[in-house]
């Protein structure tokens, strides 16, 4: 049995939802991951309009796409990030509110809240997100960090996301946050404290996206076996290093896509993850769920690339062997196959 | 002209010839290289029931299959080893009789004749299989070894295969051992050093296959190229190293598939064998005979990486130039290629 | 919109152009880069005998293919370089002559000016080729050079060339270099002085081909960044380095395809190039011309490659993208891809 | 002629100047480079108390040191970063002051001021420090970047530093900043636009530290040839990358030392940095300054550790040939050395 | 304060006790980890004769050599290995008897215990040693192997060692197995279930080799850290893996120093171990015991290398920092070292 | 025994003879290899003049330094290269006369003969040096070679040297070829192919030197295995290659030292060549002749390097075992050296 191979619709949010579909649905996918953006997936219509929620079944039913998640990482960034500027524009406007930092988080966090009973409406039981971060603007330790301040901040985030996630036990969805530089789990160090701080409660896993991982040069398959069974939701998506000693692993300040960047979102297939090894490790933890092919590309046309990322999933996606391909030796010696 | 492409049997023993026969044929092999493993090729049946070869002939035919090769890797193995119960569980009843080591070598060496003449009946010019190893335990070097016994091993190998090899070329077929750890070579120096132990009579030669060599850091296609006149018959199937510095190219003790493994078996064109300077090496060299898949990957589903494996092996067995892009030159200058 | 793929001729000079054409329309390329050789194009011809340039047109349309430069690769040689019986092979008869030194290199430079009026009368405004080069032999400085005759090279290759030029700027016709060893430019230090010494007159670019950067350990994508703006046309070739401590960077005076050579040329796809950077590099300089595969490999069946080649490339050359992933926060946020 | 080889006493404040000099002579050092911390180098005392000054040179005539340079990192940085609770720490009380960010950020522009000030009293010319940075918080675009911010990063940069550096063109003093995260310039690109916001001016260059490079993949060696009209003072400073897949190349939010963390700086010698290739590259340029060793690792003996990185550097640091090894041989081929 | 580094007496015994120990005194060792070979050390003599004991204390003292464990590596490996001839040579001819396997084990075993016993007296508390093992013959699986047999060599291990360790537990001295092919324990996985066999008793852990991970792939300053509450003595030892895809890492059946074996022993400091992480491990974990040359090489004079050898380990061995570079800024900003 | 270190004095002919030795003797050296150039050793006195070798040899006694081997690199070359005007700079003006091509190769030819009998009389049996090549400009077959050429140039070679060689025989002097591009040799292909175009005679051997393995990337380890007895003298030279993508390993046409070549002669230690691997292979071969260090380096003092290098090459050049340390145990099991 394969895996359903689903598309994310964030970086599609300027169509509508009926033309995307219609795409998605011709180039073969089997479902959408769909967006709180544009009209893809509004929240307070879902929780309140019962017609909008059949809107959106009608519209994947018609194309024949199934819809396993949905995603609300912007509301989610909001939730315990320092708020400036940046954040206007990614909040709706109602969660943005006059721009005060402790409203809008608090604000942004009764929408994640809210996200949780829309899917458990809608029929979804995981969304993806971000939890947004107290502490990464302490990332490089000058002026040297107080040390217990970074210990605060896990508290800090367990404090503001404790009540979010007690919805979502309640409405039997799952919230996996993408482990992502700009978030309080951004590496194996952190996704474990992290975990820790919430005391490892099942309503709080992962999305698991290797594109974050590959600059940081962390190991994406191994990442899977440390924290396997918190592994809610994969998405497919790749990054590639152009390190030559005069570009930085950091970025520069740069936009994606400008020569001097040290790495970019590639087309997945078409970077450095080993999406093999990431495939095995699946097949070893036992992960079934979809695969989200979450495209991004600065140097390549969106939906020639669509179409070559699902091609290239499809091509890679094995299931594990139900065979021990030694194991069978002792019970009948003649119809075993030979370990040589 | 394309080599025949062919399914090796032995990892499908589970399913009737007539099962496996089918399949291979839908997934468009060319042919089957048949193990003396359950109904596949029963070596005394072949050698005294006519009806009986012809009713594998029989199969194949139906299927549109060839053969080109007959394996008996087991038996060989039991021929120069030195016995203990783990031979009883991979060898007919016939051959393991009592089970005392002697015995049991004997009857295995008169098997091997009889697989000659079993491949000789049923028209086909190639065995492949094991030879065993009286030395293979002393591998690492501790309590340290009297390096005098290594050289009679090789030796002994030559007293229990030179009687079998008669049999062979008095019946116009040839051995093939798949170089392998645990049989008498291994590597570079001991398939050199057994070749000369029986002075390099052509009755026996090589099964070419890389995943051997891959763990051991050693480089097929040179092997290629140094056992040019030796390389009888291939197979084609890889290994992948996952060496991470806690992972043991020596393999822990552990069963293929566990994780912590430093190496495995992986379906052809996922691991870490360059096929493409192999079938350079076999162009070079000549070798126009069967490309047999030895298909093994304790995660991979058997059926799907079969076809896959199929795929790989069509899209990559290309055949040499007959042109040489700058020697036209001096005949007729404006018909010439340049080399540009 | 994808970028044409055409066939250089030149490797195929022993067919006659009518059977070529028809061939590589089977396959599917989109045209033909035509080389002086053979009956493919001839220069004399053409700007005397207006049939036989409706001739070649002929053939193209009827096999529904487009021609975007002609190559005229070995009477370019000639231009500068010093003279020697291997010459005598490239050129035609009437340039080479009698063979002294001066007078070939005059009637070279005759030729090469006949090309631009030919293409010119032809329709195309590009001409590939070579400039041969006085310095060459003196690459590894021992008996150590006098440095300042290096210097002289690259004006001797002004004083040769600039009247050259003069007569493509008039026609309309660029000339387009094939950086490459043993002419005057053939890496990144010799293109800059080589280009300096004619002041970077736009007349003459540069033919980028990767295979020859390869052996050079050079980065192909970093070129077409360097040299931006004279990238005029585009090989695409692909070499592979076979490196293992006995094999010689250098080439070790051996032909093509014997297995002590320390590189190779191969079919695109097969070899040490990373087209895919090239591709981008293409995409971000905003090329648009031909991909014209200039096919050599010593160890393929040519028919065979050139089917490969083909579909290689259509795989690999995308378009970049219209979209910036992040840059749609400010004017209507929920509407904006999310760069996560 | 040697380059000398200083101490920078930042990593020694807790020792008074009198007890490191005497430490510093006996290991053998040639000079120091006085950090404004602990009592090695006061700025106010240094400007209005002449016997002050007169204190500091006492102390190092007495051990034999010389003085190439002084050092205010941690004020400078106050000069245009984001104040917060982390400056506290590392500034004198009278700059701090209240800790209004504005307030904090004039009194630090003007104690650069003074520090320049207080370098021409004491007779050194250069004064190494860091320039803090008003957008590095905005390192990694999510919530995506406005890169307009950005520009204007660079332009708040050179309004607060430009009149710091007019009294430091007045004193004849020249600034070196570190290049740095957290630094308005930590990388090739980020440097070069921060040189350019200065519009290149004469008084602002680069103290080269190759430990904040090696963190980034950067080629130290390529970053002197880039800036090297701007090299006005060297630290010998390493850093070791402990990446295995596991280690995120981002430090985690972990303290230096701490085992997960996926790169350290270790004392010189002991790392990743390539000192030869610094050291020819410094000799190309014909950097003949100080080579200051920034002492730190924690996971080494610090007086063990001065006393190796100094064994380290001479051991390292020789002069350029003055001989052209094939020029000579116009001139007399008797006396000419071969370049064989 | 630094660590003692002892030259381990097994490859000199050839020398007597008195010639060695003054050699290893002027080349200035600070002791010597006695092997139970030749006259350095004798079981049954320390146990029966007190003034047996005594000579061997004068002989270190005599040359200002001290004493911190002393080895039985060779009746060790007799204890839970299958006997065969190589053990004849290895083992004391009132421990090898008639030769018959069991008898042997048993004696092996009273000898082990008896040690323990010498240990005590002579006043060392560390012995150092080989376990042999049941199922080292069994590492590469084929026959394919019973696993359930695999496990059981684990058992029997513990059944024949922990009688030994409850001498040693009693006698208050540790057992320190050197990890290693062909034990009981050689990697990392074998070694945790060894550990695991035994419950983790205390009174058995590790001689630490960096030598015999090498080999394997492994990383020995991972080890150190994953077994660091079990890290009772150090051998400092290294090797060198030659691979160029001729050479097996298997070791191809050939002797220490032939021309084509994969890996070889060799000097510290010229093989593929990387001492410095090892050392920075060994701080870490607090390990202050000695660090033993076991100096093994075929390719280096035997008393040039010891003396290269120590000097090696002597530049090498640093402590660690008492001082956290950014910890004290909050204490007294302005005597604290700057993370910069 | 250690060999001999000795000075090549062919990067010194700038000094007369008696100031370098003195120089040499001070720094260590035990020899020197006397160059043919400058007053070091001139052929025509040393065969006409007695008490002109008598003075060399004085100057060599008076410093306690011996002499091994002269040098004759420069008019070897002239030997059957084609001449051209950088010859004339290379040769004494009596072997050069009016510089007509054959008459030079005939006066090298004689003054080769004559180094020889030079050699014998000053009692020095090596005599290294170059043998130019007829087609070292055919290196890049383009215009594409006739490859019959190329089998001709080895046999050119054979002729112009077997009369040399013969007086060598005669005169019981060796001809070592230092194999180096712009030679009939330069790599393992050509080596072998020029030893066996003179049928191997034992007068013509190789002036082993590393430096002009390392750009063409082959092992020179290797190097010394494949021609062992073939080995008459060691040159101590380093190379180091600086690709980065940019720099091309062909050179670019450009001085040693400048920028932007992609390999530069080094100092030895400072390069890539694989020193001890060097000096275990000549270890295993049994040489012990001189190793001569050539000295060249670009970017380093030349009087600081020479002394760096002899320390360099004294602390790695050690001798082998003399003990193989596991083959005692057979004759006393209680004396030999454990391989653990």
């Amino acid at each position: 049995m394969k895996r359903p191979v689903t598309l994310f619709t964030g970086q599609w949010a300027d169509l509508p939802l009926e033309t995307l579909a219609q795409k998605a649905s011709q180039w073969g996918f089997d479902g959408l991951e769909l967006a709180c953006l544009g009209d893809h997936f509004e929240v307070q219509r879902a929780i309140t309009e019962p017609q909008y929620v059949q809107s959106r079944r009608d519209i994947l039913n018609k194309n024949n796409l199934k819809c396993y998640a949905i995603s609300n990482h912007l509301v989610g960034q909001a939730v315990c990030d320092p708020i400036d500027s940046r954040h206007k524009n990614i909040l709706p406007a109602y969660v943005w509110g006059d721009g005060k930092p402790e409203g809008v988080r608090e604000r942004a966090a009764k929408e994640m809240m809210d996200t949780a009973r829309a899917a458990a409406v809608f029929g979804v039981t995981t969304v993806t997100g971000f939890t947004g971060s107290p502490i990464w603007h302490l990332l490089y330790s000058f002026p040297p960090n107080d040390f217990a301040e970074i210990e605060k901040g896990y508290e800090y985030f367990a404090q503001r996301w404790n009540p979010i996630i007690d919805v979502f036990e309640r409405e039997g969805v799952k919230f996996a946050l993408e482990v992502h530089p700009t978030e309080i789990a951004y590496d194996f160090v952190t996704t474990r404290k992290s975990l820790d701080a919430i005391n490892n409660r099942p309503g709080f896993g992962i999305n698991f996206d290797p594109s974050h991982l590959i600059p940081q040069f962390l190991d994406p398959a191994a990442f899977i076996e440390e924290f396997a069974d918190r592994i809610y939701h994969v998405h497919v998506k790749d990054s590639k290093r152009y390190l030559n000693g005069r570009k930085s692993i950091l970025g520069s300040h740069l936009k994606f896509g400008e020569a001097m960047r040290g790495w970019e979102f590639v087309s997945p297939g078409h970077g450095d993850t080993d999406f093999e090894s990431i495939f095995r490790a699946l097949n070893r933890i036992g992960y079934m769920g979809p695969l989200s092919i979450e495209w991004e590309d600065s140097g390549m046309d969106r939906e020639w690339g669509a179409q070559d990322a699902l091609a290239f999933v499809r091509s890679r996606d094995f299931t594990s062997s139900t065979l021990a391909f030694d194991a069978a030796f002792s019970s009948d010696k003649k119809t075993s196959p030979a370990a040589s």
